[in-house]
């Protein structure tokens, strides 16, 4: 629970504040000072009688009722501390940066929980502990450099780790990227980033609030709530991205190691953040790259000039954004020679424009606002600008400052001598811009924003799906394991799946009649066994009664057979659809084609159920082979609307039916007109 | 032509030298005497007395005899100045700044030719026009900053464009990397990229030579000698690392604008790199976190361990590691938990190593140790160690210094405060270290160079290849465009590549008694019409001769049609092999399989004729669906072996037939054991 006094604290005690600047205790306290924190400050030592020029309390028992406490004392004199501020000091606010919790030892996780306990009794927020604290313009409490310049319109980042955020903020601070707010959640015992995201987005303001979120994850703890504050959020204007770290096999292990956190699917966290329409960063450089791009105005479409006095960084970046789906249209026509007539010989105007090493300043804001208003096809325009050493850039920037402030195009500035031109980069970002020294770390996060979803629509597409029958239907199994054919049929006709004709019967009469009524050919399947193919127990295009006979007697003399499923065999291009439950998350669902598409090039997209239409499109859309779905040359494709209808009505299935915790449809068969389920199972667990 | 003069003059003279630092005529002087060049410079300026303390010559009557020469002097003066100088002064070296020649205009380009006679002539050596000049130990001959910190076994630099090595470098000093010389060879009218290549090669001296060379390409002149090259170099213990730009469409536009280059194909430019052994890389940022990975022990193995005292950045390490096929093995066993106990309570060595935020210098010289010494299937550390800013890190950095010098073991520093701990980071660079800021882009370069084959063998696989017949066959043919079936049969006979059984004619009975040899059933194609399967040209599986003389006349039928073709009917998974003669390059063969492998996923892998067989199973192991040629669950593969033959076999008839321009044969036809060309076309000019 964040509140008032966590933010805007009328008052704030440093628990441990100290003269040492070397220690966490002294840090905060000049942090707080040189912050410009304009309510009162108190400080509580033992062993000090006036730290950095404040005059010290020796004991919790000496202060004045205090709104906020920031704790930097060993960890087992916390929860006396916490007990002693919250039952006679009224404190309603909490910072606790000591370690030697949870995150280390049973006696800490014990402590942990009564502070915990503590807190809830009172009404009292609480971050951490285990963290380098909150950094906001009202109070810099956190122990740690850099401290960002501080800016309402600066980008709000939440952590779960308070180095990776220092690392993070270093990246940050180089490339002029400002702050509203930075949340170190540390074991995020009662206020994990959630719960950070879920004040953000109950409060929220857009006439005032930062709009631009940047997240550091090591574990998710609330999948449901990140994905309900996040994808809110960004309806509301706001944009967010985060990088969940422990995407490989390995790294989950780091992770854990780390803070205990247990490693959610790399598929799941993928499927959560598409649906949310976060854009998902892998490394520090990346965050703050997308954080730089968030706070210029938004892009309009993808078309990019590039204005450049080098040419090769402007091919190098021309290449990276086609690489990532982004076009750098050529510019000709009247226009274009009239800009060239501006430039020195030599110049080009075919975009990349290249105004040459000898282009000027002057130079340079003509190209500028050619692309902003003459040349009508340009999105967005991206300028690099540095120098061999020859002249300070002190002009050249000063254009480009001027320019970005006026056009209603974004503007990208790519400053490469960070060396050179420092003082003059310097100078640039001090007047609340950003720069890009890289263009293709520039290009690759473009198009990893540009590749991101919407926010995914929260309604659940019920219609056709009938939950009650379903519910009845999981109600009646009674124990866990793979259920039997005919349940698997009957929660899919509930759910408005096709499924093939079949018949299931240990008789021989049985199936006979009922391939006779279906018409030939058939297919004969074993049911028992899981993996059917490799036992034998599947024969496709029996074409008559006296070949099924035999294969009935066949199917029934494997091990495990129980009995003997018969289908109507037809033909189509395979699909498949797969759903996995992942704890806390939901269930995955997976599609792609079948086959070696799904076997060999692992070809699938995930999404997170319930998935809406327009998420079902978007997976098949992303598969590398959707040509096929599609329809090649001499091909024709399959019913896309009726796949993406399946995923739906699957997704919606399974999320009234928690219990199923593996399913796979493989293979689907699908044409031009028509797609059936061939083949099903589902893994309960009750 | 590189000469003594050139590397190491004993005199030079800077044509047009000048006391304004923001002219290249000023600054050039600036750098070569801030370089500390030891011999004798003089200066050529009508209009001056005196520049930079240094007396001037008032024209080039007046001075001595000269070795080298710069001129950074307008154009139109160039040519003469150049008559002069070889003529009167023995200057047997020309390093020409000056713009405005070949690349701007053609007069420009007269000039240019003049000049590079003047020097044919009289042996002088010529670098430019339009460049930064030339950079080494012995004179710093460019007009431009940063002037990267020289050391004769760091990183030799060859660019092809100067603004682009302007900020390469920056990218370079900023992490540390250091520099044997920088050359910028401009418009390259004598001394191009391969030229200073293969100087380098023809005078490498393992003892004394830098071992890494960085290359920034926009135009690849001679394919051929780079590729020779760079592989002997690689050959000879060298690290190539390099850019070409302009591989996107867009991309090659701003290439073609800027230098007049005329860009490769990028396939021929990615199979070029890999036949050399070439690391590709994409950006500035890529280039030199490569070049400075190179500058490390060479690594001998895929395990990295990660020391850190931050959690996040070694989980981010470890997932962008695995990503990029590299292992971070988890730890365990006894010595693992002796280190564990030097650490502080909570630490984790499991890998990541996490000796925690309060870890100290001591410990992680301890940790470094372990990895080096007691854990035994650890190829290569990764330190991680930055700042929260409560102390300096010139301890840790100090400890990381010594182990960095002691250890068989390549150390990666990964040193993230640049900002906060700057200080600190620039001594510990000043010792000769490089740095890597961010973890995740040092993964990637890394599995980029770990992706990278070693250089091919040069020599060509002729055995069983009948070169004569092939040229005999060639120089039968009259006209240019797509040969007859009976060619492409006869071809492939020669190179000994197999083809299915075919018969081709218009003669309706000659067909059939084809087919009754050749055993039904029989497919049969029209010959004429280029994409026979769009015009209805092909059947398959012809049973009867009724039904082959009815589809006979079918086949006659259609427009274009000059004859039919039976083949046998065989069956197997189809394969593709592909090839396409690049100017300059020669031809790029690609292989993947048929279908939609080719046509919708475009799995293809490229390689550069001729191919080895080591080359050949790379280009097939490369397939994203390599493991169906392999064999998947319940499908056989096919024979790697052979297919891996018929592209050697291909490769080697396509280097003696340069006439060819474009081959497919699409399908092989394979499986276990034989593989069979079906179809293939060939087109010629001649």
């Amino acid at each position: 629970m964040i509140n008032r006094q966590l933010l805007n604290p009328e008052s704030i005690v440093v628990i441990g504040g100290s003269n040492n600047m070397h220690k966490p205790g002294g840090a905060i306290v000049r942090n707080i000072m040189q912050g410009g924190y304009t309510g009162t400050l108190r400080i509580v030592n033992p062993k000090e009688d006036e730290v950095q020029g404040i005059k010290v309390f020796h004991s919790i028992n000496e202060i004045p009722p205090t709104e906020l406490a920031i704790l930097v004392i060993p960890s087992k004199l916390c929860p006396d501390a916490v007990e002693q501020l919250v039952k006679e000091k009224e404190t309603k606010a909490f910072i606790i940066i000591s370690a030697g919790f949870g995150e280390e030892t049973v006696e800490g996780a014990v402590m942990e929980e009564k502070i915990l306990s503590l807190c809830k009794e009172h009404d009292a927020a609480l971050i951490g502990p285990n963290c380098i604290g909150l950094l906001t313009s009202r109070h810099h409490s956190v122990f740690t450099k850099p401290i960002p310049n501080l800016n309402p319109q600066g980008v709000d980042f939440i952590s779960g780790s308070g180095a990776t955020a220092v690392f993070i903020l270093e990246s940050a601070v180089i490339k002029g990227l400002q702050f509203n707010s930075v949340w170190s959640v540390g074991n995020g015992k009662q206020i994990g980033i959630e719960d950070v995201l879920q004040y953000m987005d109950e409060n929220f303001n857009p006439d005032t609030d930062s709009n631009v979120k940047l997240l550091y994850i090591e574990n998710i703890s609330n999948p449901d709530k990140l994905l309900f504050h996040a994808s809110s959020l960004i309806r509301k204007g706001c944009r967010i991205a985060a990088i969940k770290a422990g995407s490989s096999e390995s790294g989950s292990r780091a992770a854990s190691s780390h803070t205990g956190a247990i490693a959610s699917s790399d598929s799941a966290v993928e499927a959560l953040f598409r649906k949310a329409g976060i854009v998902r960063c892998f490394s520090r450089e990346e965050l703050t790259t997308v954080g730089c791009i968030f706070t210029l105005p938004r892009l309009k479409g993808r078309n990019f000039a590039i204005v450049t006095h080098a040419g090769g960084p402007g091919v190098m970046l021309t290449d990276a954004l086609s690489k990532g789906g982004l076009n750098v249209p050529k510019i000709e026509g009247e226009k274009a020679d009239e800009l060239k007539e501006k430039l020195f010989q030599g110049a080009s105007v075919a975009n990349p424009i290249d105004i040459l090493a000898t282009g000027t300043p002057e130079q340079l804001g003509i190209a500028i606002d050619y692309c902003e208003h003459e040349f009508k096809d340009i999105d967005a325009i991206m300028v690099i600008f540095g120098t061999p050493g020859l002249v300070k850039l002190y002009e050249a920037y000063d254009v480009l400052h001027k320019k970005i402030q006026e056009s209603g195009k974004p503007i990208f500035p790519i400053l490469p001598c960070l060396h050179t031109a420092g003082p003059e980069v310097a100078e640039f970002l001090s007047k609340g811009h950003v720069n890009f020294s890289d263009e293709v770390t520039l290009a690759t996060a473009l198009a990893q924003i540009m590749k991101t979803p919407e926010p995914a629509s929260p309604e659940i597409e019920l219609f056709g799906v009938d939950v009650p029958k379903i519910r009845k239907i999981i109600g009646n199994i009674k124990e866990s394991g793979y259920v039997s054919p005919d349940v698997v049929r009957e929660l899919f006709q509930s759910a408005g799946i096709p499924m093939v004709p079949e018949f299931v019967s240990n008789d021989k009469e049985g199936c006979l009649s009922f391939a006779a009524a279906t018409g030939f050919p058939v297919v004969a399947k074993v049911v028992g066994p899981i993996h059917k193919s490799d036992v034998g127990g599947v024969v496709l295009n029996i074409r008559s009664k006296e070949h099924l006979e035999m294969e009935f007697d066949r199917l029934m003399g494997i091990p495990g057979a129980t009995s003997v499923m018969i289908q109507k065999m037809i033909k189509g291009r395979e699909l498949f659809i797969g759903a996995k439950y992942e704890p806390k998350f939901g269930h995955v669902v997976l599609c792609g084609m079948g086959g070696i598409f799904v076997e060999v090039l692992k070809d699938v997209s995930s999404g997170l159920a319930p998935l809406s239409y327009s998420e079902a499109f978007s997976m098949i859309h992303s598969l590398r082979g959707y040509k096929i779905i599609k329809g090649t040359r001499g091909q024709k494709g399959i019913n896309e609307q009726k796949y993406a209808e399946i995923i739906v009505r699957l997704s919606t299935l399974l999320r009234f039916a928690t219990e199923i915790k593996e399913l796979d449809i493989n293979p689907l068969l699908a044409d031009e007109n028509t797609i059936t389920a061939v083949d099903a199972r589902i893994r309960i667990d009750i």
